[in-house]
């Protein structure tokens, strides 16, 4: 297994392999020149056949460009799905679909038929189109077009312009859009005013974007609603899902079978020589290249979009999964404290009635199937602890589904006496809203933003049931001391003489980590932290503990030590230590052996930490 | 935030929130008698129209089960996605589709009706379905309804019988489709033997499943083609994704739209009153109620799919992730050394130079979006550390486009001389057979089942490189143990006179975790480990270095140490010790603060991983 690697320093700067998939795609298809420029809009004829732009966005928010990807050009049919999605965020599921259906056509996307009950097929094909900005002038009025091209600009995550060339244009030559607006005000599909309509139609569809816009737009999609590169919630879980569904159904005209088998992602092109491509959960494409087939869809764009699928097999349904992954950690708290110091007979209750307090630390964005996972676990596993800690401080996101099972499995154990606590997650974070928002009255119910602050309180629980109380004591007497355990009194009086009184207010820090460990400290009443300089606190002590005592072995501060409170302390400086052990080797020894286990009593513990978190 | 919770011990034995609900769903419509049985097979008629059966299986293989649940009854239609899987799996995607169309017909299940180049129109029709049937009957003639038999057992997890009563009535009374045989013969679709064929697909409809043998079938699908009861690898991924996709679309016979709008989860439904829907990566959900509406769909059925979706919001596009969740952790190797304890020079060497080794634990299933993401961290974060180790521990699964960016990653690593190595997976797992089947020469990969033997390895490379060998020494001399350190040669030897020496043969345990700890032992030559009960190596130990050691200040052994190879020491019994550090108390004090060095040593380590995997 032994071999001989090269270990020079290397970077790894060098392109991601998507980049460089990309690039290849835009060089083997721009030489591509079949197809023609639209010419239904004589403005469309201006574009220049030659610009080809292609970009990538992950629901990470990292944006992939090649060639033309900042390259203006209006985004005609394209704007049809998000101004579907618009009016579903606007004017709910029930009033659209009284207007509209979500059926296939089967027919060109400017075709005049309408159902049998005189609703356009779909929201995709120009009729159905027409009825969405009719929905949205219903409750905008002469404000609509303001609404729509405000709504594109958050899914794009920029504000977006109207080509009023374009605009004018079509205008001037749209009169089979015309036709198709007054037969829907004859079946009452929109009410008055259909010349309004009509001109916020024109207008949606003149809107300017690029590849990169339409990139983010289906990103945005791919993300649930929230735009990866702003972090704005554009619009609801749901809607998107509807939206991605009739992109899916009708998106890409009569080719809605065959899209579906072979390319798998839910698309929108527009004559403008755009399109759009959502996988969900993974990435969103944006494409520019005016040159167009037979369908009026964009040569090279098609061709990028089943090249990406094919390559890396993308495909809606294929899908991988496995609910297990979202446990990465599930204990009682033996040997697995929270980072608060106790007193010994605290200690005692906390060793004795561990198994009183179960932690699951949760890991990745959780659904119905991971949440459904959690609850089987939280079934079916013995032993059914009191208090059960929920950490989510791995998980970005939760979705509505998941939550739902969730808060009725915590309402189920709240009923038969168990406490949850959920960890990890900030008031304002949206995880925490989304639970929030399923539980009714959260009776058995407590949240810490850290898990370390929900195990403390967990043990306060079991100590004040066990033991009665949980005050910490007001004083301590050196004797106290486990690092003074077994001295004689006289012993502990000769070290006292030896230290200085000191008072700290709460807040100030005491000890700085990197600095000379002169003196150690018996703390005597107060609490105080001990932290890594980067804010990780690795102890919480009281009074009868010590610290600094790394100074016997150590010349430098290793943490910050910080008063949470006042405090009052004794310090004992390192020098007098020494020689005081120098002239009673035998205390010394007593001294040693005491250091000793404190250190393997924490080794014990931190190893412990490290298994169960290896384990998972 | 402090409380008196109720801590009185509780089972969490209480139901799942998703039984309660499938319960829920079963109460609720089983006292919905509308519709009709089937008629158009005579022995059909013959159903309990009382019967109602819900299953739903996870993709961990959890069996939810309601009401009849056990009842067999004929599969029927639900037979084509399965038959159509296998006639992909079998003859491939270019042959099927040269016979079967991917379009929804728009018409009746049962409809004669072909394509313009005279095709069945998708295989979820009738004349599809014979076609289907027809491809195996090509490559296994006689053998061809086994074959079915057995791979449609395969789905279910179980071998299948056939209803020979019901076959026998549809043979008997199935013209229709003898007639659409026959017109598919007539175009050459089908080839000879149109009775066999028939014969097959009448067969293939008899086979008897219950609600549970298609919830599995369904989660078979929803899983990637593994099934998630018996493990096994049923279909391809890509199979799967086309198989669900002709499910999208013309599943549900006319009312595909409508269908991905409101319940988004692919399926098919038989006039026996079967239902199979698969939400991928989530659930397989089965129903049986032979009540059928004026679609031939199962009433009951439908319920309860379209109750399952609305309640938790299922949908196959709404889907969530976060890819950066995929990394738990990345790091280099500063203070996170292997278990195996190194020279002193060696470890120098290390601490030297640990930015040269980085690595990252990936978790969950992995897939394009996360391995890009992966990628992009490598690509833009410095520093380049010429050593990568990956570690797949927490992986269940990586597709194989995740697979193939990452092998692309990979090699552009190697040519710029970073060596990948990849742990935590077996030879044998199909995480590294799919990993392995993207990488055409792997000239800088490495691979190992351990992370703790990666990080190992890339250590010898470091101190190979750095320090010239990596041998450890033949034999040490008591002066060179750490514990002893600053000892004068005559304590040392002192010491030497009140031990033993032992000698043990590999693979023999030296130290029994739980003994009395009685003695503290010095390594000499050869190689030891420390490990837990559990299994987990604590630490590596060669010449020069002590263990057992812990026995100075415990009275019981907390680990087994095993002898790696012909193993030759110096055991001191501990009260030959304790007597000599007590005429002795400076050699003791020297000991005993050596003792604490050691100990403060390993707790820095061990507090650093905690940080580290804590902070993921």
């Amino acid at each position: 297994m032994r071999g001989n690697a090269d270990v020079r320093t290397t970077g790894y700067g060098t392109e991601p392999p998507l980049q460089r998939f990309l690039a290849s795609c835009h060089q083997e298809f721009k030489s591509d020149n079949s197809g023609e420029l639209a010419d239904y809009i004589p403005e469309l004829k201006r574009a220049n056949p030659a610009h080809f732009g292609i970009s990538l966005v992950t629901i990470d928010g990292h944006v992939y460009e090649v060639g033309d990807s900042a390259a203006p050009f209006t985004i005609q049919s394209v704007s049809k799905a998000f101004v579907f999605a618009l009016a579903l965020d606007l004017v709910g599921e029930a009033r659209v679909a009284s207007a509209i259906g979500v059926e296939p056509s089967g027919e060109a996307f400017n075709s005049i038929r309408l159902t049998n009950d005189n609703k356009p097929f779909n929201p995709m094909v120009n009729a159905g189109a027409i009825a969405c900005s009719g929905l949205i002038h219903e409750v905008d009025g002469r404000a609509a077009f303001e609404r729509i091209r405000d709504k594109l600009g958050q899914f794009a995550g920029r504000e977006l312009d109207v080509d009023d060339a374009v605009h004018a244009s079509e205008t001037a030559t749209g009169n089979r859009n015309r036709a198709i607006a007054w037969l829907l005000r004859n079946y009452l599909v929109l009410q008055d005013g259909v010349d309004a309509v009509l001109d916020i139609y024109f207008r949606q569809c003149a809107i300017l974007v690029t590849a990169r816009d339409l990139a983010v737009m289906a990103a945005t999609l791919a993300n649930r609603g929230v735009n990866p590169v702003t972090g704005v919630q554009v619009v609801t879980p749901h809607v998107v899902a509807r939206t991605l569904s009739v992109m899916t159904s009708s998106g890409m005209y009569d080719y809605a079978g065959e899209w579906i088998y072979r390319v798998g992602m839910p698309a929108k092109s527009g004559v403008g020589g755009g399109i759009v491509a959502a996988l969900p959960s993974q990435l969103g494409l944006g494409t520019f290249s005016p040159l167009l087939d037979g369908h009026f869809n964009s040569v090279r764009g098609l061709k990028v979009c089943e090249a990406l699928s094919a390559r890396f097999d993308l495909h809606m349904l294929n899908r991988s999964g496995d609910v297990r992954t979202c446990i990465i950690a599930d204990y009682d708290i033996f040997g697995i404290t929270s980072r608060r110091s106790r007193q010994p007979h605290e200690q005692q209750i906390l060793d004795d009635r561990h198994s009183d307090t179960r932690v699951i630390e949760l890991v990745g964005a959780l659904n119905f199937a991971s949440i459904d996972y959690v609850t089987r676990r939280l079934s079916s596993e013995p032993p059914g602890a009191p208090l059960l800690i929920l950490d989510f401080h791995r998980v970005p996101d939760i979705t509505a589904a998941g939550a739902q099972l969730l808060a009725e499995k915590i309402a189920t154990l709240g009923n038969s006496g168990v406490t949850t606590i959920i960890s990890g997650v900030e008031t304002t974070s949206p995880v925490w809203a989304t639970i929030r928002a399923q539980i009714e009255e959260p009776k058995r119910l407590r949240h810490f933003p850290l898990l370390d602050d929900a195990v403390e309180w967990a043990e306060d629980q079991l100590i004040y049931r066990y033991g009665g109380f949980t005050e910490t004591k007001e004083t301590a007497h050196l004797s106290e001391q486990a690092l003074l355990a077994d001295l004689a009194p006289e012993e502990t009086a000769a070290l006292a003489e030896l230290s200085t009184p000191r008072r700290y207010d709460a807040g100030q820090r005491i000890v700085v980590a990197g600095e000379p460990a002169n003196s150690l400290f018996f703390l005597q009443s107060g609490m105080v932290s001990v932290k890594l300089p980067s804010g990780v606190r690795l102890a919480s002590l009281g009074p009868g503990m010590e610290f600094g005592e790394m100074a016997i072995i150590e010349s430098h501060r290793s943490a910050d030590v910080w008063a949470d409170t006042p405090v009052k302390c004794l310090e004992l400086p390192i020098d007098s230590f020494a020689d005081y052990r120098q002239l009673h080797p035998q205390i010394s020894m007593k001294i040693m052996r005491n250091l000793s286990a404190l250190l393997a009593r924490r080794l014990i513990l931190a190893n412990a930490k490290v298994d169960l978190l290896s384990a998972y």
